[in-house]
């Protein structure tokens, strides 16, 4: 974890909270400790922050005002959508001299067109409702994430989020066809684009997705939907070995023809401490395995549903997978409760992990048929760092997607256990660099990984990255301290 | 078409050829005009270019090297891969100051992983030899383009090439995952990642891919394959109207759970100086049709080729087609001569339009269901402003994308035809960008629609534009005045 940046040059912060009431009424801004509070903490509660004040916009022009009015007078700004990020990227630093802008109360959804299959939303819809919205068109929006209930869409763009619709449908940088942004001068730029194919100039929206908040502020999007998927099949596996894990991915993705739409992976320990604490959560297998599989086919071809669709492919490759091996028992989803059961099991195994105590975190990635060999060195390398340690490898393994988290030892102190946090992420980042994987698979840089970034990535790419920042912010003055040292 | 930039402040070009020749061997450094000829035209023969030399380094550090050479004495580099591009990026200005270096010799595929779908490729590698090596590894590397038999791969990523897969795997820009670049100074930046998710800072690649050569060369790329379809059905179709070629689309996507793989759209103009003009292309259909589709699903499920599978699919959406009145006659492909004979009638097109006297081009794209409103307005204009002239509206009906082609009046002067040009393109491109369209949908801008751009380009796009050039081009060395003005 970083050094927080130092206040900027002193601003009148009484003015330009005037301004801020001008512009957008004065129940849109919080000035208060008391009304700023939960704009200040992020999930892990890793970071406390202060700010000038918290402006709240309706509209993508009075966004554009509030940012020429911090401009104006110097001020840095913090973008935040539903603060669900896990790296500190959604929250302003201690020193108390930043504005968070929300996105919180651009709710629209402006046009959703089944035929053409795209749709013009507003940065502050939450997941969730663009996911209802869509399928009420009878259509998909593939984004899901175990946050998407209070996620907005904004957020999503600005970290390019991936979670478990990756295998089939890519991240959210491939599902943005058009942005429109405020810049940190204020302007606004009107690329909501709706087109398959544009070849017109510099591909500028790539810029600010994933950019998470340092170059502008995303206050509308176009996005593409898909046919809604009308069968789904989901099995849940347990396997003996790594190996076989990778393997059944193989196996799965060639014999459904590239039909798989999810491929989690669990070991052990997530399990048991999943059943465990979290309420709702039972083993589906008999024994226990050294590994289990969420996996889950779904297709949009009429009659995916019937004999010969996807339910049958899923039995037919777990079927061929048992004679090879590869699998050595397994649970089909026989209902839609029974498929979310299975899928609580994932979706709950971080939270599980805060009742062992301490989670040292990593979110890294691999080209797949690695993560065996990756799980192996980092595991020995850390235990050997802190004997008793307790690895919890899990995630969306079809995407080469490892959560490396690290479980404190039984009976340690959690705040003595917390301290080796920088010292774990040395340890397990200079292996993913060894091995060419990335030290930030999908949650993005934010504030927590900035020194990691900057002592792994190559000079040449961090001289790039300076520029096209000082290109787009050249006061420094959008999210600075982010992403960036 | 835009006026030429001037010479650059003169260098010595015999020291910069003597320094070229160590760096390359003497063979690889062509200084005289026969030599260069080929460099300096591109596929349409709308401009006769100059150079100092055309350099053809084997490696990324030689081409670093001639970069860095160039960059010391301050010479403007054109990067130039197969030199198949329709909008003149590929080739250098009349005023004789730049250096082309050519990709050519950089031919190598240095690491196909059929396990993990990746495949790493430098630039020079022709796109139809990656195809060959993808398939040889029971892979798809899903580009296709008419000029796949000599583009290079580093061009295609460069202009963010399309072609007839795009409805189902993307554009080119889609496939990368990962970048060898060389940089206006001469450094190298490795940007090769081989990874489905990674946030690890901004996303740089996304800069180069599109940018037509503005930014740096590329000289190597990882990109994406996918498991080789094993059944693939073929139809070409005959229609009353454009508006059942929209609903064809619609209809199509939706019996096959999303699984049309192209869907190609022709008119009868089109059809018939086709057959007149190209040899082995005649009309499969008895009677003739105002407009024509070639549509195919492919599927890479194990199965698909049997009862069952695409082709049943296809003769069941067809029938279907039949019974609601979108489609008025059809035919099937038998074999794969029959299928290469559809596809040809397709891919001969826009030569056949040569044949015709003068074409006016445009590759403009627009969401689907807006093309046939387009189409009506645009032949309605052109016609008022010019008579007797015979638009040839074809192209990739499923992204959106039309290339508008003019053929000129019958018995018309073909240079004064041409004379109309940006005449022309003024008319129909100020009706895509009414429409919200794309007037550069798959060729890119290079330097024939460089004038258009900046007329039709919002100021602040343009002013960020210009920021990211100078950010990562301060000089303005690489392909200048290309792109932007």
């Amino acid at each position: 974890m970083t050094v927080p940046t130092t206040a900027p040059a002193e601003a009148n912060t009484d003015s330009l909270i005037a301004r801020f009431v001008e512009i957008v009424g004065d129940k849109a801004v919080l000035a208060t400790p008391e009304a700023m509070a939960s704009h200040m903490v992020e999930p892990r509660g890793l970071f406390h922050g202060r700010a000038r004040a918290v402006v709240k916009p309706a509209t993508t022009e009075e966004t554009a005002a509030v940012v020429a009015a911090c401009h104006a007078a110097g001020v840095p700004v913090v973008p935040q959508g539903g603060n669900t990020g896990l790296v500190g990227g959604n929250v302003p630093f201690e020193h108390g001299g930043e504005v968070v802008i929300s996105t919180a109360r651009m709710r629209r959804i402006r046009h959703l067109d089944p035929v053409n299959l795209t749709v013009t939303v507003e940065a502050g819809v939450i997941l969730a409702d663009l996911q209802a919205e869509a399928e009420a068109a009878d259509c998909l929006f593939p984004v899901s994430l175990a946050a998407e209930g209070s996620c907005q869409i904004g957020g999503n763009i600005a970290s390019n989020a991936g979670g478990t619709g990756v295998l089939r449908y890519g991240n959210t940088r491939e599902q943005v066809l058009g942005l429109e942004v405020v810049l940190p001068d204020g302007r606004i730029w009107n690329g909501l684009r709706r087109l398959g194919k544009d070849n017109a100039g510099y591909a500028l929206r790539h810029l600010f997705i994933g950019s998470e908040g340092t170059l502008g502020l995303v206050t509308a999007a176009t996005l593409r939907l898909y046919p809604k998927p009308v069968a789904t099949a989901t099995a849940f596996c347990g396997l003996s070995s790594l190996d076989n894990v990778t393997a059944l991915l193989r196996h799965a993705r060639a014999w459904s023809g590239d039909g798989v739409t999810a491929f989690e992976f669990m070991p052990r320990f997530g399990i048991e401490i999943t059943c465990r604490h979290m309420p709702g959560c039972a083993d589906p297998l008999e024994a226990p395995w050294p590994w289990y599989v969420l996996i889950e086919l779904s297709s949009a071809r009429p009659g995916a549903g019937d004999a010969g669709g996807v339910r049958d492919d899923l039995e037919g490759l777990l079927g061929e997978a048992f004679e090879r091996g590869l699998v050595d028992d397994a649970v089909l989803a026989e209902s839609l409760d029974q498929r979310d059961a299975l899928w609580r099991l994932r979706e709950s195994m971080s939270e599980a992990q805060g009742f062992e105590g301490g989670s040292i975190k990593h979110d890294v990635s691999l080209p797949v048929s690695d993560i065996p060999a990756f799980i192996a060195r980092a595991n020995q390398a850390v235990t050997e760092a802190m004997p008793g340690l307790r690895p919890c490898p899990f995630g969306h393994l079809g995407d080469g997607n490892v959560h490396y988290n690290l479980t404190q030892p039984e009976g340690m102190d959690k705040a003595a256990y917390l301290d080796q946090w920088d010292a774990m992420n040395r340890i397990v980042h200079d292996i993913v660099t060894e091995m060419d994987g990335s030290i930030a698979a999908e949650h993005g840089v934010g504030r927590i990984k900035v020194g990691e970034l900057a002592r792994l990535k190559s000079p040449v790419e961090l001289d790039m990255m300076r520029a096209v920042k000082r290109a787009i912010d050249p006061d420094g003055r959008f999210n600075p301290g982010k992403v960036l040292p």
